[in-house]
């Protein structure tokens, strides 16, 4: 049976492999051999409407390419701007050149990396057949393009930088103009890049190799891994690299030689600015491609799950998420026009410029919610099939969909705002940690931790009320039956969908903030007027609030996103356990599942097959607490693995519930199966490690970001010792050096925790199986998003109380006060750039390599314990 | 029905009753009335045999009041020892009026919290009945012996402090006999009250009002409620008033008048000597007492759930963790009396000595572990009947209960070890983080924040697999098997007594560290010899070595012991679902069980009543994966809440698992009821709300330190600026208004942590319902326990470098290094004596206050979601 398939014409099992959407249809590749239906056997309801998810798919595709047309548009208008005076291209070049040479050693290190795994997914697909033959390559454009957005987010910041120094000559409008639409341009790259890749796997595997939907959407998820394995890679790097040089010149530049921040003649000063354009700009780009990927297609994958019986229904769910960010796309292109103001306005109006942007994008993707919702699934449907065969209304109910997105918008707005107030030198936290500078700095850190622990309730209280809402806004509120279960996950993976929608603007405005702030170091190294310096740090500072917002939704999206992928990791237990099955050796033929032949498959896994033409049909054999259980339970329970029964009855086992179909079990049926209880000590432990993961992990890139500032500090002293003509301005430092030690020491430095994060959740399960994995997920996923949002909070509230002290609070620039604060910037540092953002990507990236692993566990998994 | 109750002449009602446990036997007390039995008419099994129980119980006490009796020796003993000269004796004096005023301060602001909470408590008793009438007792002589124990522990630490100085002036060895049976009171009283506590409630509710077993432990179970608040108001209290006094007197004494530590000049140092006192001696006392009670009891409610059916071994399941905290404590006064050297003994020797009692107990320990275990269970049980009815063969099986006890022994040590490879100076993670105070404060606070992330993966990964082994050894390394569950969570409950069962010793060697500490404050400001001051700091830093031992054993019981509490949990659902049945008016009697009545209690509760002589019988009505379910089963789910239903087959559908009567469930079975599993969204908003209240706790605690030691800062300044005499040495400084100040921050500050770690568990479970609770227990759990560990080793390592420098490393005290390493002290204050050792308790209070609440959530959650 295994070599017979993926060949049209292998007789019977051919065909029938053919009709479950084994086997390609035009195309018929070798490589859709093992690519299975679950479900579509027993489809009974509506087709999908043809020209329907044609014209869907070209409109998602459209906006994708309308979003990289302008994203070309604004960045060609950027590049024939004013570039400046040689002095200013001369750096410009330095900078560009620096990032240019990091972000292609990363690339190397990423492509060494890349070429393993994906050797490892071949073994997995090709020989032990626990996945989709098609994960491989997805794998790798999921990568491919997340790097190519953070590359091009690099090549345009480091173009900007000058022009944007440039700008701020005429006015601060100008600067804006010049930052934002260059900020713009890496948003819609992002935006239109993960559409487009979406749009591409949607059409070779649904068209193409015609694999049912299921398969489809499954096997796209696997894009995720390559990006977010590309992502974390950018943000650990790039963190390492740009805190090293940002520590290393401000200890010795700042404190021991007492130059200005960005002076020329600091030897990291170069390697600082590179540092923003990989860290802040590269990584960023990085980190939100797979975050908007990512929350797509866990959306998708789950509205498959949502309708596992009614076809159409299945296809609209697997649209709307696509619709809806093509939808947001182009009213982010909307809103970024929408940013411009008078020439000599001020930065109250600029802020009003930007914040007219977002909300018209966002009123816009609120009012075109209720449209997409009503035309792609209410008008199509009436009555959808629930998993147990009976009928369900769903027409009008579909509705609230359109709630659980809004409830996404409104989540990530709040903790968008919330997040301004935790780190905003305006407010009571910031200003309260910089009164605390009279005392030193020890006080200055407590208050900061402090305030980033706290900081951390309204997060979680919003994303806590968020999942209960979207949950309940999609089965109308209904919580308690298993049948609505996986639509309810749906809303909650539709919500982070809408929460990211406005990416194409909400990502401009964080985007612009790192361009406006090299502007700055170019203006200060090639010593422009103090009034550019001043304009660009307005610009900044209006960055650091927008971005704020930015960041709400970033780290929202994630929580939200990281839990439909544990929803999605058990949909994806359910195709791992259909794929052993099919590749286990047939099974006799049993004439009627009154009076079945059941195979063995371990000692809760039974397979059967009705008719020669069929495939191995898979049963879970479900606990019970009957105190007499059948005859025929007892029977298959007790049974020999491996052992062949004659005579089940089947069929009264599943109208019993006893046994349940592997292509009709719900979600909660998996829950029950692999007792997925938190008091199970294998879902217990795997929380414990869960954590434990997150901690190291932030432990780690910690590590690696002090070893990195120390070799940095040692060169910087090191080149001033030897060459008094640095201080004298006589001679120039050696500036290529120390970008050399941040490179090497970031990709060294990279490896390890990223390893980590791959890894342990591989060992977990293979370790302490399904139960294990869920529980790593959910410790990991709960802990990481407060630590999270507590580094970030506290590192961005420390920043603006060392920032709020400088602009003449508390004795201002030079005080004691000032110095304390200096400590606490420098320890929230690493907190805010380097770990902090690492760990959102971390909590989704265990998702996905538990998804993708997930056929391996479902096998292979030792279960010691 | 609930009127008739409580008397003995109630008629059949009453004998039925009676039977069931509900109603006293001799004393007949009111008070019994609404004490339920569960599983007292169902079990068939053999009575325990009553001579055994008094032996055990006999036994248990008698080892209580021989801890008692040697610690009131070494008490006496320690008193007649020369208290000093005269300046020494004023100093002794003034610290403990000061330690005598706060800590009866602190005591009135916890009676108020236990009149109020107790009213409402009451109020859940007697008025919703929800409750059994003996929780409010039982949580008041909890607090009160955990009180009492902080209590005597201060007076020991306050008036050895100043023999300890005497004794120092003779030879390091006396100091240490001083210090170290000073220490040895504390450990002993704890253990001490703590079973006397425990034996007496035994006979009350036991013997004197003839509850049931299960009634028996689920009640002394609220006893450790009444424990934990004191323990949590003594250690943020004194956690609070000790680390404002610190950091106050080290701020404006040693930084800005640059006088030396414990200098009688400085005002804040009388109150920076009584928060040793408070919070390391007073503070830990209650924390012990609690960790010590609650292990036990934990322990004892899940030996009732591990053998419902078998009542003699359910006794001495209940009766072993007893006699093993018994023998251990015995064994504890052994190695005790084995800690002493020669005369002129180096450092070395006395840790020689010291570890030598420790090994000498826990070796005592393992071999008395296998004779109890042998004697207690294998001899007299041959069969166990199991919750499903079936025969189960025991004897030498439970031997493994054995391998639990050890493993929780060895993990306790492991975990010890790893604290003192993490803290100490001898290895590399403190070397590294003195070794980063050549780059300035910062680097010293980055580098201590990532050792402190790090150090979590050890007791991490211990305490993942001392619960699987632990679990493994109890069932026979059986994790599937729904009946044989709770014996298995009894197994980890049981680890966790054996991991504190030398608590007498490893208690000791921790508490002589702050009264060695306290002995060098009183030789500095007495003048004394700088050899007294020298030797008490090798008793100090001797006890910090120690102290990391019975640190890990702490921290590790904390974890293994919330895990029983989350068990206990469950159990005490089982009470409440109870109580509620019994508390409906009564349900028409149903002939036979073929052809019964049911009330509907909700859409899936069922009470019957098989005569007119019996109680209400509870069932829940199972969730089912059935495609076409019985019409019982129908007739069932779908009849309205308060409707009789006649004509149900209840047998059948007990038969087939449909119905479960909640006298049998098991603990399984509630996860499948109550729906437990992690994709429950309300279990996972139950754990981000878990996660949160931890981080937020952390906040509160160390935004109150910050403000304490900010009234603090500005009160010595006041008295240095105000009286220049106090500098000159001609005037007294006002050291009364210090305590005063601390005194009062506490009492303020202490208050909204300690009301929030109440009223969270509280309002999510009222709102989320059992799935929400223990969603939220195994959020604060895992990230708890990681968090503590985190503040714990972060602030012992931060600690340990600043010595490290200080005894020469780096070049010594009064280099920039060394005032690094100060900052990175200061801040590592809060971390390791208030929120660390607070987060302990934290995660115990949250289950206990879940435990003793269950009742009322059971049956009023509102459950919107």
């Amino acid at each position: 049976m295994q070599t017979g398939l993926g060949r049209r014409d292998s007789g019977k099992q051919g065909r029938a492999a053919q009709r479950l959407g084994i086997v390609g249809g035009a195309g018929s590749w070798g490589f859709a051999g093992a690519d299975l239906a679950l479900a579509a056997e027993a489809s009974p309801g509506q087709l999908p409407n043809p020209e329907l998810v044609v014209t869907s798919w070209g409109l998602t595709l459209a906006g994708a390419v309308i979003s990289l047309i302008f994203a070309a548009k604004f960045f060609r208008g950027m590049v024939r701007a004013d570039p400046g005076d040689p002095q200013m291209i001369r750096i410009a070049d330095a900078v560009r050149a620096g990032a240019r040479a990091y972000l292609g050693q990363q690339y190397r290190v990423i492509l060494l990396f890349f070429i393993v795994v994906s050797a490892l997914l071949a073994a997995m697909a090709f020989g032990l057949k626990t996945q989709s033959r098609w994960v491989p390559l997805a794998f790798w454009t999921g990568g491919f393009f997340s790097g190519l957005a953070g590359w091009i987010g690099m090549r345009t910041a480091t173009l900007a930088s000058s022009r944007t120094a440039q700008a701020c000559k005429t006015s601060l409008n100008q600067g804006l103009q010049v930052a934002f639409r260059s900020g713009a341009v890496m948003g819609l790259t992002v935006v239109g890049l993960g559409l487009c890749d979406i749009c591409l796997w949607f059409a070779i595997l649904y068209w193409g190799v015609q694999l049912p939907l299921e398969t489809v959407t499954v096997t796209m998820l696997c894009c995720v891994m390559g990006a977010s394995s590309q992502a974390l890679f950018a943000r650990v790097g790039g963190g390492i690299f740009t805190k090293a040089a940002d520590v290393g010149a401000d200890l010795v530049g700042k404190v021991e030689q007492g130059i200005p921040e960005d002076d020329p003649r600091n030897p990291a000063t170069i390697a600082d600015n590179v540092g923003d354009n990989v860290g802040d700009v590269a990584g960023m780009g990085a980190d939100l491609y797979e975050s908007f990927a990512g929350s797509i297609l866990a959306a998708a994958a789950l509205g498959v799950s949502a309708f596992p019986q009614t076809p159409d229904l299945q296809m609209m769910c697997v649209l709307l998420p696509l619709l809806l960010a093509a939808t947001g796309s182009l009213l982010s292109i909307l809103g970024i026009h929408l940013v411009h103001t008078e020439e000599h306005a001020s930065q109250h109006h600029l802020l009003h410029a930007l914040a007219r942007g977002i909300n018209i994008s966002t009123a816009g993707v609120i009012v075109a919610t209720f449209g997409l919702v009503y035309l792609l699934l209410v008008v199509p449907s009436r009555t959808a099939v629930l998993p147990d065969g009976s009928p369900h209304p769903v027409g009008l109910a579909l509705l609230g969909l359109a709630g659980s997105i809004i409830v996404g918008l409104v989540a990530g707005w709040l903790i968008g705002k919330w997040t301004e107030y935790s780190t905003s030198q305006e407010y009571s936290p910031t200003r309260h940690i910089a009164d605390q500078s009279l005392t030193g700095p020890a006080t200055v850190i407590i208050a900061g931790m402090a305030e980033g622990l706290y900081s951390v309730w309204v997060p979680v209280v919003v994303v806590c009320a968020g999942i209960l809402l979207a949950f309940g806004f999609a089965t109308g509120f209904v919580y308690h039956d298993d049948r609505l279960f996986a639509l309810g996950l749906y809303g909650v993976a539709i919500a982070a969908v809408g929460m990211l929608s406005t990416l194409g603007i909400t990502l401009a405005t964080d985007a612009y903030g790192p361009i406006a702030d090299n502007a700055g170091g170019n203006a200060e190294m090639s010593k422009l007027d103090p009034i550019v310096r001043h304009r660009t740090d307005a610009l900044d500072s209006l960055g650091n609030t927008t971005a704020a917002t930015g960041k709400g939704f970033a780290i929202g999206s994630a929580a939200l996103t990281a839990l439909a992928l544990l929803a999605a990791y058990v949909e994806q237990v359910r195709t791992g356990l259909e794929r052993w099955a099919f590749n286990s050796p047939a099974v006799a033929v049993s004439s009627s599942l009154e009076d079945a032949t059941i195979r063995k498959l371990n000692p809760s896994l039974l397979v059967l097959r009705q008719s020669e033409a069929d495939l191995n049909t898979l049963y879970l054999l479900n606990r019970t607490s009957a105190l007499h259980p059948s005859a025929d339970y007892v029977l298959s329970r007790d049974a020999r693995v491996g052992a062949d029964v004659a005579g089940v009855n089947v069929q009264k086992l599943v109208d019993d519930g006893l046994l349940i179909s592997n292509r009709t079990a719900t979600i909660p049926d998996y829950a029950r199966y692999y007792d997925l209880s938190i008091l199970n000590p294998r879902v217990l432990v795997g929380m414990f490690l869960g954590v434990m993961l997150v901690f190291v992990f932030c432990a780690l890139t910690m590590k690696a970001v002090g070893r990195a500032a120390g070799a940095m500090v040692a060169e910087v002293r090191r080149q001033f010792h030897a060459n008094a003509g640095i201080m004298l301005g006589t001679s120039d430092p050696d500036y290529a050096a120390c970008v050399e030690i941040s490179t090497k020491a970031a990709q060294r430095e990279m490896v390890l925790p990223s390893v980590l994060a791959l890894l342990v959740p591989v060992v977990v399960g293979v370790l302490l199986g399904v139960s294990g994995v869920v529980g790593m997920l959910a410790g990991g996923l709960s802990s990481g998003f407060a630590v999270a949002i507590m580094m970030a909070n506290a590192g961005g509230a420390w920043d603006n109380a060392k920032k709020y002290i400088e602009s003449g609070a508390h004795g201002g620039k030079g005080t004691e006060a000032h110095k304390a604060t200096v400590v606490g910037d420098t320890v929230g540092d690493p907190f805010k750039d380097t770990s902090g953002p690492s760990l959102n990507i971390l909590i989704k990236l265990m998702s996905i390599v538990s998804v993708v692993f997930a056929g391996l566990v479902v096998q292979y998994a030792v279960q010691i314990f």
